[in-house]
């Protein structure tokens, strides 16, 4: 394999940083965010002179103007970065904290800490607010990180890694906590997700190609921020006025997240009663309905939803549509097609609801509410990395919490094994 | 990829199977393990035989008496696996207990429920206990079990699973919640290993060589149970008798295990008061020592230690001795050669204390008492599927909570995100 000595020398050098924040007071680690969020509101004019070096070369590339979208810099973006970082800054410190502690019959006092993991690797896709965020929260929880960012954004990501360096620079936290790895080299991503003397855990932000790929090459844990393939179950109980509410905001409100609903599941007895209308309210809504045959027998010009579509995460104003007999084929439905993200049931029937929440495997499974509350915002978490849709450490919004693992601190007089 | 039908069929059983022991009320899940206890015992004449089958192959092949040992079952053992089984009965269930639980300003109600993982593949070496050991545990978690011993065990393993499973068919727990793979093709693993649809978590238990080669094959989450390369920090400060005492206990009472200690630091005003009869006492135990230049000041017949030395487990009686200048240097050598497992300080001098347990990144750090009691028995777990070293999830022993993952539980009433 290519050697990347920039790469190496960046991991050894904010390992090495870790362990200096790792021990940070929270007023000393509030204090450096509050100065990296001084230093980054002074220099926006030297941001945005970057970022419009990559915006341009994006043009020239030929990028779509929805994804240049995503990659420019204005005021109200660099305003929404600063109040980002000053946002994380009010935020409980999860470092420290002790979930549980007990004295075994011995007389040996068990404490289990919360600790941060050392350094965090992120791979992330073309969003330049992704690498202030992502330093906001590792640094809150006691974290270094290595980014490793997209090319088309690589002007405006070094630009910022700079600017928080020297914030940092003027506080406790070491700058090399943050650290940018510039080269563009596609083989340096490969070098990366091998470092694991170095990199406690690895976070990909971006789409599940992306995902596939750290998962597939890194033998460093993980967290995996999925794809939402969510459903909603309309049970025959429920109220219909509320249901009606909530299919339209989770289907319109924003289809382009991944807790937007993707899927719509109709009890039988509402084919008559509530599917068609449901489907007009929505259509008038630019919403492009594909329906299972009986959903076809209510509204023939639907398009024919397959099994592909049952397995699709539109991210757009697209949704499938299947009447079922009951709640029992409801979640069978979701069992094979979900992606175990957010799902909900809208019933008044106590039965089926605990049915429906015991049986359904989700990081978020709703009764009555809009799958749209996954997030760590909504759920009071403040800011969050993503939303995990995998089972080991964290499942739902990774917030600050979940950036730290836990270690055992055990006081003795003493003791031996017997 | 060769294809392996058996390994799929039962993987995909097994995993259907999980959702039914999932939801299974904790009273089924101990009357199913209890009745599994009961066919173990009264047909233990029946897994003699298989395993008087596995040690007579065994011998033909040469293998190491030691490992043969391993490999053995006798009445005793048995004794032992069945009382494994039924302690895992009187233990609390994981499943439905929440965490954390919460209402939202606009009324949603979000409760983080305790639940099974779903299919938990193992992989494991010679030892045929472990297959009763990890089914017990998981099928008490609420998790299915798909398993791969090894080549040596295979008669006995697979009586036992038949044992498990002729159990499992009177009881409420479906039976193919316990299978195993019988193929004994080395690339049967590679193809587990890939199985991420069904099985939603790997437990690696055995060697160094074992879990690598899992965490280098597979995508699906691991927990790593590693290797202990575990330290004894002696500050100038610590009660030299107490010392003495733990210093032996966690070389010499079980030098086998991850938990002992491999290397032993002292503070340099300690090299004449303490050092020499240290030394001498381990030596009357059999302990080969392996020494600094400075532990040969003081004792120059001992080898010297070299830098291999220092990142060795030994898992036997060897131990490596180096004098430090401090407790920093002591946090230095830790952190350069230490596997995060368990590390201890006795000491009497509260800053240095403070600052070891602080500065030391390890699954369980001690304050004057032995290394040995990092397990998941001497935790008060009741029973463990190993201790591990990786910082995802589980930190320490895995106990039955270790064996579980969260979920979301909200309840709304028609609540939509604006």
């Amino acid at each position: 394999m290519k050697e990347f000595p920039e790469l190496v020398d960046k991991a050894k050098k904010a390992k090495e940083a870790s362990r200096k924040i790792a021990v940070l007071s929270t007023k000393s680690k509030d204090k450096a965010l509050d100065v990296v969020a001084k230093v980054l509101e002074q220099n926006k004019e030297s941001v945005f002179a970057e970022n419009r070096k990559d915006v341009a070369a994006a043009r020239d590339a030929g990028m779509k103007e929805s994804l240049v979208d995503r990659l420019a810099l204005d005021e109200k973006n660099m305003k929404a970065i600063v109040e980002g970082v000053q946002a994380v800054i009010v935020l409980p410190d999860p470092v420290g904290r002790s979930d549980a502690g007990w004295t075994r019959p011995n007389g040996l006092r068990i404490v289990q800490m919360r600790v941060p993991f050392g350094l965090i690797g992120i791979i992330y896709e073309s969003r330049p607010n992704v690498t202030v965020d992502t330093f906001s929260l590792a640094l809150k929880s006691g974290n270094a990180i290595l980014l490793r960012g997209s090319r088309s954004a690589i002007n405006s990501n070094r630009e910022l890694v700079r600017l928080i360096r020297v914030g940092l620079a003027a506080t406790e936290a070491p700058p090399d906590a943050v650290a940018l790895v510039e080269s563009m080299d596609r083989e340096v991503v490969d070098a990366m997700l091998k470092l694991k003397q170095y990199i406690d855990l690895v976070i990909p932000r971006g789409g599940q190609q992306l995902i596939d790929m750290v998962v597939e090459k890194t033998t460093i844990p993980v967290i995996e921020t999925g794809v939402g393939n969510c459903h909603i179950f309309v049970d025959e109980s429920a109220d219909l006025q509320a249901a009606r509410r909530i299919v339209i905001n989770a289907k319109c409100q924003r289809p382009g997240v991944c807790n937007a609903m993707e899927t719509l599941l109709v009890h039988e007895k509402l084919s008559i009663s509530f599917l068609p209308e449901m489907i007009r309210l929505l259509q008038e809504r630019g919403v492009e309905i594909r329906g299972c045959e009986r959903t076809r027998e209510v509204a023939p010009e639907l398009k024919k939803a397959t099994d592909e579509d049952w397995a699709t995460e539109y991210l757009d104003l697209i949704l499938a549509v299947k009447v079922v007999r009951d709640v029992g084929e409801a979640i069978s439905h979701i069992t094979k097609y979900g992606t175990r993200h957010s799902e909900a049931i809208l019933s008044n029937d106590y039965a089926n609801i605990c049915r429906f929440t015991s049986e359904v495997d989700a990081a978020a499974v709703y009764v009555n509410a809009s799958t749209r509350f996954t997030d760590g915002g909504e759920f009071g978490f403040g800011a969050e990395m993503g939303i995990s849709t995998q089972k080991l450490h964290v499942r739902g919004p990774v917030g600050l919490k979940e950036l730290t693992t836990t270690k055992y601190v055990i006081h003795g007089q003493g003791q031996v094994r017997e």
